[in-house]
């Protein structure tokens, strides 16, 4: 649905947040109407906000295809058997399982990642040079029993991800594709608005890697601390800070910043670590036996579109990235006189017509509450019709991204809004 | 992504479906590298299958927002409270929850059907006369604990759902709705391409209601008998067959057929069951209280994929409607020779370039393979690109759908495919 009538969408927007929430992105969510929470760390996504996220979903997904990425969809109950492979099935290594119990008997896991099974689904597939590399990825709710949630949308104990997962024939071309991999990440957050704010932090790299990267969001409301170097566009996160570790990177001391940030993307490279436990495996061109090298590289969309109310959000205000906004212009029907009525249809019309995706206020609502609620949902685009703007020429036209005004006719507004949308 | 070379695509056919597999559509789909059994009745979604779901769910989504359905998505985890409020928390009640414990404390279950939830949620929103009707939908999982899981990917453990939720103001807006769902489900199958096996079915009602609607599609693998009327093209289920039924509707027995079919979609008027249960009232025009009249609206894209199968598979062969194809065409290149390669890239450029969505088999592989490997993933057009074909004068072209084949130009097969795609 490309457009829609306001009052049609049954949310309506709050002025206060319930008193339990803390985090801004949840408040203002909450406020208008995007989110519903159902429990503490499980929302729900109404249809102004389940369209930001399938937007974010949609700019991740092209991001993914351009590097090769194919996409597939495995399950959330997980066999204990799989995951015993590793290890992971305890509970004293991966502490955020929910677990539960077959009808049939038996018991099962609901997924916080998916490595084991998909490496057991790979031997399957992957036996010779010819079957690599392969890349895939996902969109999937993922489970996790946190013991505290409190940040709104930023972190759940239910919440999509979009995990991609490379198998590579050897170190270099596991490494090619991780630097493409991380140009990708930059890209997404570039082109949902935060890229700006957003900064390629080296982490723990594990047994295989010296270093892992995350990608961090600058935010008061983050849970991590990071050093960063801002001229250089790059930083360190606090589990690995350390001189070796700023030599190594060549970075100084005194370039850096202490700042406070929320974790939105992490690429890491695996090894051999679970093609080991499953014996995934393929033959080189020599006939030898070679274990497969893997990666992963996640991002979370609901918390990337928490952390992006929390950099892009005000007090009772949202300005949605053009990417990612619900809908790209909002249509502000200032009354229910026939000429205003008649006049937003022909403008609605011909932005629709025009490829723009138009949320029409034509509600029975006064201005003030218009204007409020216009604020709350935050559409980059506003055009306001009504007697004050059709007595100073036109259509009162905003561009919230850039807070120029003017005042324009049907096909200048249509020129200017399907231009950019 | 609306194209691929074979070659990368990771997955590959098998000659045997894995034993302990018994129904007919995880065979047919586990052989042609579309689905990967997780555990019984988890089913992961491999490129292939996913497109095949991802296509289902758009057919799906643009009948519902046709009649006015808004997307939205709930929450997997279930607050214990709110379903306690219609006593359907109990295990006697719902027999088939799976339920696990908060880190924090407390139970949660697993969505089984979203019905409390929602109008607990809607209890927010919903207050006066003009806030009414609200149709709202989501693609959602759902986890059911079942005892026995042996029919594919047509009944599990874990399965996608759409699932709409209709609120309105009186019994005949509610009836009028309900009608425009019901002629919306017949498109949805027809769409698909089992509209000619899917009858719609009374079936029992409930307290509200004299009967509820199934939309059957007649298969030996299904689990349901019901009684056909072939030529009205309606059924009753064997829940509420008796003469009394019978000549409310209008069918006598002699004209009915008992055939075996699986439930792809069913239609329910749920009164005012839940709205009491939440308290969930409007005010009405006469500033009196009335209850909402609710139903919901149940297709599960997955079981609707594997009675696709069931009802259109062979036994080493499927043919995709032409709506749900993973791809339109499949291009099969018979040799490795220069000359050939570059015709089937010629093919492959133009035909994606005027919008067809190719999967061009560029492995080195025999003829025999490939054709093999073409039948099982059953894409409705192909096109062989080699010698055989080029000293025939152009290009092999079979439109499966009515298996006619053909040798034409470059020109003929992008204007034959576009128009049909």
């Amino acid at each position: 649905m490309s457009r829609m009538r306001q009052r049609h969408l049954f949310t309506k927007t709050r002025k206060e947040a319930p008193k339990e929430e803390t985090a801004k992105n949840a408040k203002l969510l909450i406020r208008g109407g995007f989110i519903h929470k159902e429990m503490a760390g499980a929302y729900a996504y109404l249809p102004l906000g389940y369209r930001v996220l399938q937007r974010i979903c949609t700019v991740i997904r092209s991001e993914m295809d351009a590097i090769g990425g194919h996409e597939l969809h495995l399950t959330a109950l997980q066999d204990k058997r799989i995951w015993e492979k590793t290890g992971r099935w305890s509970d004293e290594v991966v502490d955020n399982w929910f677990k539960t119990t077959l009808a049939a008997g038996g018991e099962v896991g609901l997924a916080t990642t998916h490595e084991e099974p998909l490496t057991n689904l790979m031997t399957e597939f992957i036996h010779s040079y010819k079957d690599l590399p392969v890349y895939v990825y996902q969109f999937q709710t993922k489970f996790r029993n946190e013991k505290r949630a409190k940040s709104g949308i930023m972190r759940g104990r239910e919440f999509l991800m979009k995990d991609l997962y490379s198998f590579s024939r050897s170190d270099e071309e596991h490494n090619e594709f991780y630097e493409r991999a991380k140009q990708a990440y930059h890209n997404i957050f570039e082109r949902v608005g935060i890229g700006a704010h957003t900064f390629i932090t080296s982490a723990s790299g594990g047994s295989f890697s010296p270093y892992s990267h995350e990608f961090q969001t600058l935010t008061d409301a983050g849970e991590d601390t990071i050093y960063l170097d801002r001229e250089k566009k790059i930083a360190v996160n606090d589990e690995i800070y350390s001189e070796e570790v700023l030599a190594d990177l060549g970075l100084s001391k005194e370039n850096l910043e202490t700042v406070t940030a929320v974790e939105v993307g992490n690429i890491f490279s695996l090894g051999t670590k679970f093609s080991d436990a499953f014996d995934l495996t393929y033959v080189d061109e020599d006939n030898k036996k070679q274990p497969v090298i893997m990666g992963s590289y996640g991002i979370g969309p609901g918390r990337l579109m928490g952390a992006i109310v929390e950099v892009l959000g005000g007090e009772n205000e949202m300005l949605w990235p053009k990417e990612v906004a619900p809908f790209d212009l909002h249509l502000l029907q200032m009354s229910d006189d026939d000429t205003t009525y008649a006049e937003a249809e022909k403008v609605y019309r011909a932005l629709t017509d025009a490829g723009v995706e138009v949320l029409w206020d034509d509600r029975a609502a006064s201005a003030g509450e218009k204007f409020a609620d216009a604020d709350l949902i935050g559409l980059p685009y506003r055009a306001v019709v009504g007697t004050k703007a059709r007595d100073a020429g036109g259509i009162e036209f905003t561009d919230r991204t850039t807070d120029t005004v003017r005042i324009v006719s049907v096909e200048e507004l249509v020129r200017l809004v399907a231009e950019n949308a």
